[in-house]
């Protein structure tokens, strides 16, 4: 069986792919991208470092090992293009890539996609690969939702759904019987910690049992490079902002290892919730 | 002819109103709200100054003075029902106004706009009253949108209203080809001022002449007593997050003295247009 490679950016996600995929006895090859990856938290398995400039030596490394199926999993910090010093067996590839640099986000990563595809890989979203990564359906932890607090998820879902064309909105909070912040740029950690200023500053509140948010994938979010996520932070700040839980779409959000953000969630005295 | 009365809160918008009227030589009565409204900001008129308490003492000054009309305009900050000291006079009406308060802010609105309403008077928006205070159609100094940039507005208006179903949404921030921020409890000063740390960060690029906040009433929102405004503060923000301009829904959005905004928005490079 050829290894399925993943390559890893920074984060939990990646290194607990790699477990669960050791565990079920699938050959793996860790490709660590530099300055993102962390290789000692990976189980030890054939893993080399590489930077961004280093395609030529991947795509070398990949075909070496008979490679087809490949994950793309983790945070990376978005590079700068003029940032990248390329080596000597990449520079051949760079036209592609300066086109997938010139449009938003998800320009970028549809153009990483379909190169890979067109060198021949099969690239597999994490979910594919390995589901327990993601939110089951219902409750993660001991809590769960409230039936208002459920009235307000939906009322959340429907928002999110609402902006979707717009090509943005993977996150909302809603508290008080109402819509108080909804994501764009700024990203989910900044959209908690706004709603945490305004009940700091007493120009919001939150009643116990009261508050949650809501993430689900966009319209047409390419789930196999670019899966919402959240983490131990997001529980941080969600319990910082004196909210009851989070609710994501089950299996299109990823959670890592489900018992341990479980755990966390018990402690913070969260729900976290997976919707059908 | 009866006065008209102003039930003044904070900001230029009163004022402006008040001279608005005193040219057109109708007769008015200010009624300026202790903290909120600056009596010296006015023109020497009929005016006196209430406690939120002073309900009693302001429907016998109305009365007095043969007031049908009356107009609230002007900034509030919010008041918690337990921190109002009412006097004797008013004590009978606080079964009114304690209902009023359970609601998010456009239930107290309607609240006050329904007690004024069932006491007799004809509450007036300012638009009826002083169209001249409301964004015109078409640029309001000498800039004007770009074609590309009429596209992002184009698209940021029919984003605020996808959204307002949810009640949520009087402003947007495109700019990138985008949407970069969404306003819900926060308000348009501080989603303005989050842009400009984006950009600050290096987290969003906005190239010269991109970049536009869009602002429009929620649909089902009472104009006489929640107009959308913008102001100084708001074209201060958006030159400092680097954007071209600001487009508001022509007619719906309260600007104050035009010529002076006019003025401002030259200084500052923006442009401010009025979109039918």
């Amino acid at each position: 069986m050829s290894p399925l490679a993943i390559i890893a950016g920074g984060g939990d996600f990646p290194p607990a792919l790699a477990r669960i995929l050791r565990q079920a006895g699938r050959p793996i090859y860790v490709a660590a991208l530099d300055g993102a990856a962390d290789p000692a938290s990976f189980p030890p398995e054939d893993l080399d470092i590489y930077r961004l400039g280093q395609l030529g030596r991947l795509l070398k490394a990949l075909r070496s090992r008979g490679v087809v199926d490949l994950v793309l999993i983790g945070s990376l910090p978005r590079p700068s293009f003029g940032g990248i010093v390329p080596e000597a067996s990449t520079l051949k590839y760079l036209p592609h890539f300066a086109r997938a640099f010139q449009g938003g986000d998800d320009h970028l990563l549809r153009g990483v996609v379909r190169f890979f595809e067109e060198q021949g890989f099969q690239v597999l979203g994490p979910a594919e690969i390995a589901p327990g990564l993601t939110a089951p359906e219902g409750p993660l932890g001991r809590l769960s939702a409230s039936a208002e607090t459920r009235a307000l998820i939906g009322r959340g879902f429907a928002l999110l759904e609402a902006i979707s064309p717009f090509d943005v909105g993977q996150a909302a909070i809603l508290a008080d019987h109402r819509v108080v912040a909804i994501e764009a740029a700024e990203g989910t950690d900044a959209t908690l910690r706004r709603v945490a200023e305004l009940v700091g500053k007493g120009r919001l509140k939150i009643a116990r049992g009261d508050g949650v948010l809501v993430k689900a994938p966009k319209r047409g979010q390419d789930l196999r490079v670019d899966m919402p996520a959240i983490g131990p932070e997001t529980l941080r700040l969600a319990s910082e902002a004196g909210l009851a839980g989070i609710a994501v779409r089950a299996g299109q959000v990823l959670v890592g290892e489900r018992a341990g953000l479980a755990a966390l969630a018990d402690r913070h005295g969260l729900f976290v919730e997976g919707i059908a």
